[in-house]
């Protein structure tokens, strides 16, 4: 496969379908914004590290379609996907005069597109927003699917909006100066798609993880593409997560606990994961739905593509404890119950309650 | 009509259609809850004035049906419809671990009712929720519709979402201890309902409004139906406000203004919508849209309701420039042109540009 050529994954949502567009060059190319509807503003939304590489691109490709183009520059980093930086844009927003027709873009990681999303959601009840991911993470994962929100100091992503974008636009150049951590990151969440949906995909991430590493753009445009459709799949069949979607949240439950317990922003939302999954293989193993060959085979490839798989102590008294309440909170609960994302087979994820003794003991073991 | 039965006015949305009850002494009648879904939790958000009187009647109808039902307790007025008080809902929800399947209950005015519904769209990505509300101006306009949000200092209601409740229930025992100016406010929200739609129903306020000054039941009654009966209409043919719903706005566009240039809470909403009707009236005869003596007809059935009709000054030096710099950041506002809702026929309303200068002379004629 040429990486010039631009691959296009449909997510079917009846009324609010769209396209996710997959190749190089593609910020910088006014053609790919053709389609969107017309307005007179346009408002991008960026970072303090991604805005100044790709920030004065997006700007030119869009200038001949939007008269006025605004730039609100957020600080970097999960520890600020609070309030006060989603109110930045809605400053940004108000003091220029935009109105409800006014596209606002997400250039930059799953940080970015989560609160610019949440944003279009609430500015005058919904505007149109396009998402610009520059991260792996946000390419194969956060982007797409059309969950937004900031996090409370209580919990993850628990203020947000179902809100799906008009358009993802996935430019394979970016991940080129993305950094080595934030690399192994996005690789959690493309190994994720394989014990839950696709270990033929898996096979090929073991295959291909040193490529992927090197970042081949044949392998890295493979993988985001892959992704993309699994999720496509599996958010086309259950936008609101009232049942499939929630296995796509695999390893999320003990890694929102490490994210919460550590502080946001200390492990990258990815690393968390990558621990989480390990984790949870565990718990697989434990409730006897997978063997330990499995959770060797899958801690190996996690380790192999730079991330911990060994949990960070939350509580020198009672980690487990420690845990178990912060994954209380978790969205996935029910009347106080936790419920885990388990693998219970080839391909194919389950949601099962587990009890807190089974729960505390998987925990011992994975962390230090 | 006795009022002791309850009038039903349905909401047509499909999927997210609903109920609104009408009656007396519904709060405290298990009955009314039943067909709401089982929970572990409930969560009451009312405010210092309101939870006093009915929040102990509300809390003990849900105990046979929620185990947990927490109450959180706002600051009352328009000034405090802000994110800080908006996190306190968010606050009690995590503080008490909430779940997915949590239904609040607003149980207060306009304000309370916008941010509980709110706080329900966003928590988790949506939470269910019911609209209880003590005020006139709620029940027969705020509560209905899924129109729900905060305001940001530069423009009111700029953040927030259309969600529905799964229920209206409308006490008409609570307009017993509303004040006198909150009574007015919502006889303003109630006055609306004739140019716009329905003559026939002016001519009945203009000949029942010293009864329902009075808080006579049986009028005040067929005032709450008859208003939630209109909204209902509107909401059902266009529930996000892409055209026909924008008429429920007439009167607002100033009042907005007013709103924001005195400092929220220095007028009652239903007061400045009261005066701002006044100047769409001015506006519609400027345009040549309505006659003088429709002009006298609103204007003396709104001052008889106890309600301004003559605008503040929001600025010594240029009065006009300060309505025009506020209602630019109104949501009609296209590309930096204000949008009015003007009456343009008996029972009709219409959305109208009309050039600064003449809107000019509008803010001069009806300010002091």
């Amino acid at each position: 496969m040429s990486t010039s050529e631009i691959q296009t994954v449909s997510i079917d949502l009846q009324q609010r379908s769209y396209s996710i567009a997959i190749g190089s060059g593609l910020i910088g190319n006014p053609k790919n914004y053709a389609q969107l509807p017309a307005a007179s503003h346009a408002l991008l939304v960026t970072n303090t590290t991604v805005g100044p590489l790709y920030a004065e691109a997006l700007r030119g490709a869009l200038q001949t379609k939007y008269a006025k183009i605004h730039v609100v520059t957020l600080p970097d980093g999960e520890a600020h996907k609070t309030w006060q930086t989603l109110n930045l844009i809605f400053d940004a927003l108000l003091e220029n005069h935009c109105d409800r027709k006014t596209v606002l873009f997400a250039l930059g990681g799953g940080v970015v597109g989560d609160m610019t999303g949440f944003a279009a959601a609430s500015f005058m009840r919904g505007v149109p927003f396009v998402q610009v991911p520059t991260t792996l993470l946000a390419q194969v994962d956060s982007s797409v699917g059309g969950k937004t929100g900031i996090n409370h100091p209580l919990g993850k992503n628990m203020i947000g909006a179902f809100y799906q974008p008009l358009l993802v636009l996935c430019d394979l150049d970016t991940l080129k100066t993305l950094p080595p951590n934030e690399l192994s990151a996005g690789l959690a969440e493309i190994i994720k798609y394989g014990p839950i949906a696709d270990m033929t995909f898996f096979d090929w991430i073991e295959a291909n993880l040193q490529a992927l590493l090197d970042r081949d753009p044949a392998a890295l445009a493979y993988a985001v593409q892959r992704c993309c459709e699994i999720k496509a799949w599996v958010v086309g069949q259950d936008e609101r997560e009232s049942g499939l979607r929630a296995i796509l949240n695999f390893g999320h439950t003990f890694g929102h606990a490490i994210e919460a317990g550590l502080g946001y922003g200390n492990w990258l939302h990815g690393e968390a994961v990558g621990c989480g999954m390990v984790m949870a293989a565990h718990l697989s193993r434990a409730l006897g739905l997978v063997d330990d060959a499995f959770v060797m085979r899958l801690s190996k490839l996690i380790r192999a593509a730079g991330l911990p798989i060994v949990g960070p102590r939350l509580d020198q008294q009672d980690n487990a404890a420690c845990y178990l309440d912060l994954m209380r909170v978790d969205k996935k609960a029910d009347a106080g119950a936790i419920r885990f994302v388990v693998i219970d087979g080839p391909s194919s994820a389950a949601m099962r309650n587990v009890p807190d003794v089974m729960v505390r003991s998987v925990i011992d073991v994975c962390c230090t």
